[in-house]
């Protein structure tokens, strides 16, 4: 049965160190954050599913879970891309810079018009998108929503809509 | 076959008084946009079909095409209940002044973050939702999406949410 799931923002904060962490055993984290479910680790959970290919593409991104998510899936081989926004790229705290040195390709545009997606896409057949920048302000204190989606109808165009952007950062 | 549709911005600009005109028959404006379909004008077609209610729930709202839309649905007898976030309300250029004087109910939250969902709900079945805020800037300049939905699984939360939130900024 294809993925169809709805997350509402803020998200309570719970420890997600059990799903991020590479090395240690679940449960072993001792940070006092309660343990459980949450939006935000619905939302990790998704994204670490990918085990061939993710494109974000992103206003803004500056969490430090999502970013260590991401970089997890580069680790493990995953073949990660991101556009991202050229203005908000450049304030402090964006995991970009982060996400670069790891050795993740990212594209920004160049021009006047903001780059407002807030989309990824898991495997080329989960799309995952809605309001939600990458962001803490927004995970912790925004009313946000995401829409998680298996269902080719809206994966394909979204797909087309990241390459076109992706040809068009191109800096080369 | 229900309505499952992606819209991608920015969109050409294209005359839309042929939909939001009351009286004029189509093709009497004499501006000289060009005619034709665009992602603005399927996004107020789609807003348009609305007969019973409209949900409409959103971080920014200052266009004025989809301003009179709304008007437009409220002179017809539609429902329309708006819920927006008090920082971008104030700002010039907002639409939400102009609904609360047509006699549309608007509520607004009060507190810290943001009420940054940008979704709307057309007669309980249809939902429309993306990245995309309601601004001209948005519209012409930004790269944005906007997902139609016809299908309970997702409209069913996203109007729970909407009556939370409405009941969360009662100002009784
Ligand atoms: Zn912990
Ligand atoms: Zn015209």
């Amino acid at each position: 049965r294809p993925v169809r799931e709805v997350l509402f923002f803020p998200s309570r904060v719970t420890c997600t160190e059990a799903l991020l962490a590479e090395a240690a055993p679940p449960g072993a984290c001792r940070c006092p954050l309660p343990r459980g479910d949450c939006p935000l680790s619905r939302l990790l959970r998704r994204l670490l599913s990918a085990r061939r290919s993710l494109e974000i593409c992103l206003f803004a991104f500056s969490s430090p879970q999502l970013g260590r998510a991401v970089q997890l899936l580069h680790r493990r081989g995953v073949r990660v891309r991101v556009v991202t926004d050229a203005q908000y790229m450049a304030l402090s705290g964006s995991q970009i810079g982060h996400l670069r040195r790891a050795g993740i390709p990212v594209r920004h545009d160049q021009d006047n018009g903001f780059m407002h997606h807030k989309f990824a896409i898991v495997d080329k057949k989960m799309l995952i998108t809605g309001s939600l920048n990458w962001t803490t302000q927004a995970i912790q204190n925004n009313r946000e929503n995401v829409l998680i989606v298996e269902d080719a109808e809206y994966v394909k165009p979204f797909l087309a809509e990241f390459e076109r952007i992706w040809e068009e950062y191109n800096p080369i």
